[in-house]
């Protein structure tokens, strides 16, 4: 049963009866049956059953003004953010109102994101390649490598890369150094000009994606860029009131300037070193957790070794490694069911791994691919990656919602990623209309050229929300982040806390205004 | 609810029980779980507990080994006809086997088609515009008008158009008569080289569509063309293998040569004649009923009278007129709430008058013209032309399954009309995938460079149903086209059985090959 009872519908009913029956008009009856559909709609809305204070309200209602005058102006001029490509809608939507009340509102966490998607292009050019000893090799296919080293770097002896050349002689000999930070720029960004032109179908985008963790893989694995790379990002998401984070941490080995290599312990000390650290300044920041993730091109042996490792993490970390989840393009890789030797091996040895499972990131229907949700429910998983292909599985449906297991909805990742164009087509949509469990994320939104969370907020209150979606549904999305989060109970208590007193600042500034 | 009965989600569970419980790994637990959810999904989908017999089943497995190839290989090469553009996508499609299958397949009625979008343009200049008497007039705004007459038509006073010339003569003085037909023939349709170029939104695209309407008018509604284009229109239907239709018709004054004009009963008349003419020669041939429309973007007192209208015709013309419906882009006109004393007035008046409500073909959600959907279920709508929004109204979506009120799906109108990209993300994917009551039509097939039924059904069967759907969907689609229509239950009886018959042909000719 995806909606309330069926009492309003005997009602609605017998309204309908009285308009047959009466043959007399009258514009009571016809009135009387519009508002209890849409009471009925309203009432299964996702965040509708929240009550507002009076002070929300009134944000609400201006929020609410400036939100129509937007949708309106857009139906004249058809330019509507949400329906435009992100790299062309995203001057647009930061010159919004709306936007910038969303910038301001506390969101919560971000529970769909990865490791090193996080931070723009700019921060890895300006900050990380003009540090001393990097070193640069160009690939013959165009690819980038970087190093960071006390001496040249060997070449790998198969391919036919250039060779290594320090960063810092090689800008010395440009003449034109700003065009060369700038192509180095366009190496770490998938956003372009004309994207329907660049990327002409899934497989280019994907390629240029892949590509891009490729490049910044050795700049971001060098310890003190690893570090920075961290608390740039908890300072990024604080920045834009995220108060929390979970990251798809796929815990590469980090390297030394000696080349002295660290394992995946020692990844997952840092990480929560560096958001200890990072608490210290900002007390409001309730932490990080890291779901481990391996790459689902992997063969299944090399990812039943990831699952104990998993294991091991999650039981010397408790508080920091939350679970597993299998990451890469879905389409082209193993499907759950392939691997699910690997994925049952902590329920045949009695071990409670939570899993966050990538399920259903694709439009192809009916593919082995697209039952990945049907495995992902029969795993146990803590909540959907994306679940983009839900609605085409009523009881995968179903059944997720009478365990209370959320979809993470990234909107701009999912029109970027070329699954949906129009975001007022995106599958959420008829989701938010249900009430159904949900979180919204923004999954890389360093390659995507947006920022923490609110761009993905905005997309989702105008785009997917329509114009229904209010300071509730917010709110709830809000909280939502929260509920279907790992912490633990009291870990959950005290960040709603925190948020509650972040939230009541927000509302109150607003009213203030 | 919108699925079945809970038994299955017990026993699910109980066998996930059994999977966490038991700390022993083997395959059985979670193959069973599998199995029992994909039993749940299939129970639930179009068509799926029609019952084959063993020659259906040696076509199904034939048409699915294509559909999967097809599916497969376009998994490759990234061109999927669904996910593009149809005016890239037609040839690809009538290159395709599964096409050739679909073209031949008796696919029932078309009950969502417009009168005068039937036709393409080709059939225009090569039939309509070389007959004797055809006046041209070429406005300021470049649009065309035509008109047949005996002596050379007056101008409107308060416009600027070009004097009316004799076709006849003005194409006797051009150098290139090819060139001007090709340039007509463009007047006649939204088909163009690049519809993403040429139609940057909606409001083009509408803006050329209803040029198209107004074009056309005075070329189909001289009284000889008038009867020849219904005539060429059934032989169409027909010849794509469809048997019945119901065409929106917005019963225009049609025109003679001496420009004496006709009433709607006189067009009525001449459908019903034509249709019968038609049937003489074609056996097989069901027959065509009316549904009268008006255009929404006229006053009430207006539509009052049209209704008004449409009781008459529907009882003088019970088994040609069905009902009545308002057309015209949603967006931008009234809603069926503004026209509601309107829409009224047959149960105020204690007549019945059959609504077949166009509602929801718009992508803008919780806007007033969102509401129609839930203002043709009030208004007891036959059939929801459309219902392209029903996904983000799940009340109304609810009510009309429990009525068995079904939507009138249309794929490549909702595509070309830019409410969706790739049709993978329509959302009658989720409605088929639960069985939801639908027909499939084409709208105005002639406009988009379609014909009859089978590219529609095509864009259905592969992009809607995805590789989930097959002969079984397509046979429910065939039977919902007599089911959802207006015949009587005699006629129901007797089409099915034409029908079946038909069918049963196409199974055994393919399985003969």
């Amino acid at each position: 049963m995806l909606l309330g009872g069926s009492s309003g519908q005997s009602a609605l009913l017998s309204l309908l009866w009285a308009v047959v029956v009466s043959f007399s008009y009258s514009a009571i009856p016809i009135d009387e049956a519009r508002n209890e559909l849409l009471n009925r709609e309203k009432m299964v809305r996702l965040g509708e059953h929240l009550v507002l204070r009076k002070e929300e309200e009134q944000v609400n209602g201006n929020l609410m003004t400036l939100k129509k005058a937007e949708i309106t102006k857009a139906m004249k001029t058809q330019e509507f953010p949400p329906s435009m490509h992100f790299f062309h809608a995203k001057k647009l939507i930061e010159k919004s109102d709306v936007f910038h009340i969303l910038k301001k509102m506390p969101k919560g966490a971000a529970l769909h994101l990865h490791d090193f998607g996080i931070l723009d292009g700019d921060w890895l050019v300006k900050n990380v390649t003009y540090r001393q000893h990097c070193y640069i090799c160009f690939n013959p296919s165009g690819t980038l490598q970087f190093r960071f080293a006390h001496s040249t770097p060997s070449n790998n002896k198969q391919d036919n890369s250039s060779k290594w050349i320090l960063l810092e002689n090689y800008r010395r000999e440009l003449q034109n150094v700003t065009e060369f930070d700038n192509s180095l720029l366009k190496t770490f960004t998938l956003v372009t000009e004309n994207p329907e032109v660049t990327y002409a179908d899934q497989h280019d985008i994907w390629a240029k994606f892949d590509t891009i963790f490729h490049t910044v893989s050795g700049l971001v694995h060098y310890a003190p860029v690893f570090r920075d790379y961290i608390f740039r990002s908890l300072e990024e998401f604080f920045l834009d009131n995220v108060m929390y984070l979970e990251l798809r941490a796929m815990l590469l080995p980090v390297y030394e300037l000696n080349g002295e290599t660290h394992d995946k312990e020692w990844s997952v000390r840092t990480y929560k070193e560096v958001a200890e650290l990072f608490a210290k300044d900002h007390p409001e920041f309730i932490g990080l957790k890291l779901i481990y993730s391996d790459n689902r091109s992997k063969d299944v042996s090399l990812i039943k070794e990831s699952i104990q490792t998993a294991m091991a993490l999650h039981t010397s970390f408790p508080k920091t490694v939350a679970g597993f989840d299998l990451v890469g393009r879905e389409d082209t890789g193993h499907t759950l069911y392939d691997y699910r030797e690997a994925l049952l091996i902590p329920t045949m040895e009695g071990v409670k791994l939570p899993y966050f499972l990538h399920a259903g990131e694709t439009d192809w229907q009916g593919t082995s691919i697209d039952n990945n949700l049907l495995d992902a429910l029969i795993l146990n998983s803590t909540r959907i990656g994306h679940g983009f292909a839900l609605s085409k599985h009523p009881a995968v449906m179903e059944d997720l919602r009478k365990r209370d297991i959320p979809i993470e909805v990234c909107p701009i990742s999912n029109q970027v990623l070329k699954l949906v164009t129009d975001l007022r087509n995106h599958p959420a949509v008829a989701f938010m209309a249900i009430g159904y469990p949900m979180v919204i994320s923004s999954d890389d939104p360093g390659f995507f050229g947006a920022k923490g969370l609110t761009h993905d907020f905005y997309e989702a209150f105008m785009g997917i929300g329509g114009m229904n979606a209010d300071l509730r549904t917010l709110k709830q999305l809000a909280i939502n982040s929260f509920k279907y989060s790992s912490l633990s109970s009291s870990e959950k208590k005290t960040a709603l806390q925190t948020w509650e007193k972040e939230w009541d600042t927000f509302i109150d500034n607003l009213v203030k205004k």
